[in-house]
């Protein structure tokens, strides 16, 4: 924010409200501020458009949601949460992990492994950055743990999150062979079981 | 290296060898530059005695090994990994994977969250540390696996890397709860059978 104007004084200034691109590029920038400040369960929706100078609905026309706002914003991840949830939802329980592993590679693997490298050093470099990817990550898999009907559902969580987090660190930063250049199929394969009885085994 | 005389130099220009402490030091020095230029498998403790300006046996009375000098002065790792690998390889095969976690969170537990932290960012700031953090990883664990006598070692080894690592990211790192003040015997119970897998089980 600090080599651009406050994208809501601008806005005021000029009379108008930004459009199009101004408007996202606007409500990026603001979504950057307010989760910043607030956390993300602190961070409204409403709070992001005042202080980009637009009307709340744009957050739902350009990003989907507060979530897809700021897994662009600040998390800039490769694809909208709602969407990718959605789809994850859209088969049986017990390949939920399978779904979960493929849609995990593919994405990042389809981004480049830069983006989860920056990932990465967002978590260790910001303690800001690793909480708001706590709240965020939590209330993803929440809600899809959630809908399958598991019991304790923050352990699983966190366990998901131990083998994915990890999964990504060995193929994309510490890169470790065979595990960097292995096809997706094979890790499908090898990690899914793993995934699933996370999601819906006995841990103990 | 920059604030100390070159330890060779030293040692030869007043005509005796460092003892004991000074050593030490000089070899934990002479290590981190020469696995710096050299990486892990291109080290040889000879070369690192020699720049030290200390006699090759002094690597094994410090440190037990070239692994465990490495262990020492590059990854700063709060144990010995050939002694940790001989206490791992005492027990059934089958109960591998619960000896691993339990160690680990013992390990990375009593050395302090923000050493594994130190671990994570010498990583993914640093091209270098995560080649020779690569190298030792993968002998380490490769080691342990042909020790049980699985197949696919290569693939194996990286799955227990990308579990180790994420449950350390998320304990240690992103603090995800109840990951992060989850007791010992509860993660070992929930994760151990994941790791045991990827050590022992039928991968794919």
């Amino acid at each position: 924010m600090s080599t651009t104007e406050n994208p809501e004084t601008t806005a005021r200034r000029r009379g108008r409200r930004p459009a199009g691109q101004d408007t996202r590029t606007a409500l990026v920038e603001a979504a950057r501020a307010v989760f910043a400040e607030n956390g993300y369960d602190g961070a409204t929706v409403r709070a992001i458009a005042t202080r980009a100078g637009v009307d709340a609905a744009m957050v739902n026309h350009w990003f989907g949601s507060k979530e897809g706002l700021f897994a662009h914003a600040v998390l800039e991840l490769p694809f909208d949460p709602l969407e990718l949830q959605a789809a994850l939802r859209d088969g049986p329980a017990h390949e939920l992990g399978e779904r979960i592993v493929r849609t995990f590679l593919t994405r990042w693997d389809g981004a480049g492994g830069d983006v989860f490298q920056a990932l990465i050093r967002s978590i260790t470099g910001h303690e800001q950055a690793g909480r708001v990817l706590r709240d965020f990550f939590q209330r993803f898999f929440t809600a899809l743990i959630t809908s399958i009907g598991s019991d304790r559902i923050p352990l699983r969580m966190t366990l998901c999150a131990s083998q994915l987090v990890g999964m990504g660190m060995i193929r994309y930063v510490a890169k470790f062979e065979p595990m960097t250049t292995a096809d997706i199929e094979t890790l499908v394969r090898a990690v899914a079981p793993n995934l699933q009885r996370y999601l819906t085994g006995d841990i103990g």
